[in-house]
């Protein structure tokens, strides 16, 4: 990974973060997508000015962005950008949705950037490299922790409506297994993983753009990540993503994730 | 309300804030009381600073605190602490979690106060007198927003558990009638609510520390809060919450939330 690549991701975040900042807290009304899902001024603007970031930066790579779908060239090198990850937490006033950059090479996220613009957190991954976790105001330290039983481990879910009437027998289960559910997060969740403050995270109906950023993050703090399998995240994936701060929990985490019949 | 009862409610919120912010995001470990929630070192230590303030300033008011229960006079004025309201989101990381410092007289709460602090937020509501917010570093302005239709009314819950199987189908029922729900926020949501980001609040097995200071913040904001079936809250309430930014809402909301058969 370059300098200037990783450069221009932050670029990406700073100019989303700008364009974001004064929304926050307005009353700035959410329109229904197709897919119902709330999407704002701000949501539209910061994706556009990450795009004209890249287009001037980087022609040779494609952008496929959350609001304005795929564009630039079909290379090796595609930029995966979702401006608003937790629209909801956003619409409500809460700080805890991120901006999500990501960039995938040949099809796999090697380059991951969740920038939280309220509390100027931000958290980098570089396939390769030990995850980095800067903020001004606000502790923590990039790392994974080691929860060494299921029965000990904190998880975390952004909201049951995301699980699936297939998947929430299968999420209960596991919730079962732990010692606590908290709910809400989106992206932010995975970073506080990656601080070592969650143990767990069970997902679904999760788009690239959601967790495209989140693996080379997860993984360079010492986690792992994958579907609810254990199977690599890509691009054509079912959807589901789990997220573990002990790798060692895996075998575990999928057993009680598995369709019971 | 006397400017020096209203200080030493700032005071016992910077107290506790002080203790609270160095035990964030370290590596603390959750113990198990008698109804199973995490108490913290943070926890005990910020309610006896504030015990200590209170007990030195005003010694003929009594004190109730979730950690260390009920002290001093049994007389008309008790304060109702709560040091770390919403202790999931605290151990995970999420700076929604509150300080939470009320003041009851003769059973009713005239004054409340929730302070994060580590975004430095602080909200005071006083009877009689409207809402304050003062934070440095994130936007936010006192006073709740008239949604005049529930179907556009964005709903908040801290997590499905805290629903009995009774209030359950109850919720469920609002629910569906609402445009979105968010999960998560403790009193932090009720704060937003204040600011005029969330319309509708259903809770329930909520305790008087949990809710003291809400009444008097949310109030002062414009808007109304009881319990599910509108009835102000009390010491002896069910522990239900209802809390809307509109007030001309309740009728529907009380509706929504009735048992149906």
């Amino acid at each position: 990974m370059t300098e200037t690549i990783i450069n221009v991701a932050h670029a990406c975040a700073d100019a989303a973060r700008t364009v974001i900042r004064p929304y926050f807290r307005t009353s700035i009304q959410a329109d229904a997508k197709s897919d119902d899902s709330p999407v704002t001024i701000a949501d539209k603007a910061a994706e556009r000015a990450m795009r004209d970031i890249l287009e001037e930066q980087l022609p040779d790579h494609g952008i496929l962005g959350e609001e304005a779908g795929q564009s630039g060239h079909d290379g090796d090198w595609l930029w995966v950008l979702d401006p608003i990850d937790g629209t909801r937490a956003f619409l409500t006033g809460r700080p805890t949705f991120g901006i999500l950059v990501s960039l995938f090479y040949k099809g796999r996220p090697v380059l991951g950037l969740i920038d939280q613009p309220i509390t100027n957190e931000r958290w980098l991954g570089v396939e390769g490299q030990v995850t980095t976790f800067t903020a001004a105001n606000i502790p923590g330290k990039a790392g994974t922790r080691i929860c060494a039983e299921l029965n000990k481990a904190e998880l975390s879910c952004t909201s049951p409506e995301m699980l699936t009437p297939e998947h929430t027998p299968r999420f209960k289960n596991l919730q079962a297994q732990t010692l606590r559910t908290s709910w809400g997060g989106d992206c932010y969740s995975y970073g506080l993983l990656a601080l070592g403050q969650i143990d767990v995270i069970a997902e679904c109906t999760m788009k690239p753009w959601d967790w495209g950023a989140l693996v080379p993050i997860i993984q360079g703090a010492g986690g792992h990540i994958s579907d609810w399998q254990g199977a690599p995240l890509h691009l054509e994936s079912d959807g589901t993503v789990l997220a573990c701060g002990n790798p060692a929990l895996l075998p575990q985490l999928i057993s009680a994730l598995s369709p019971r019949n």
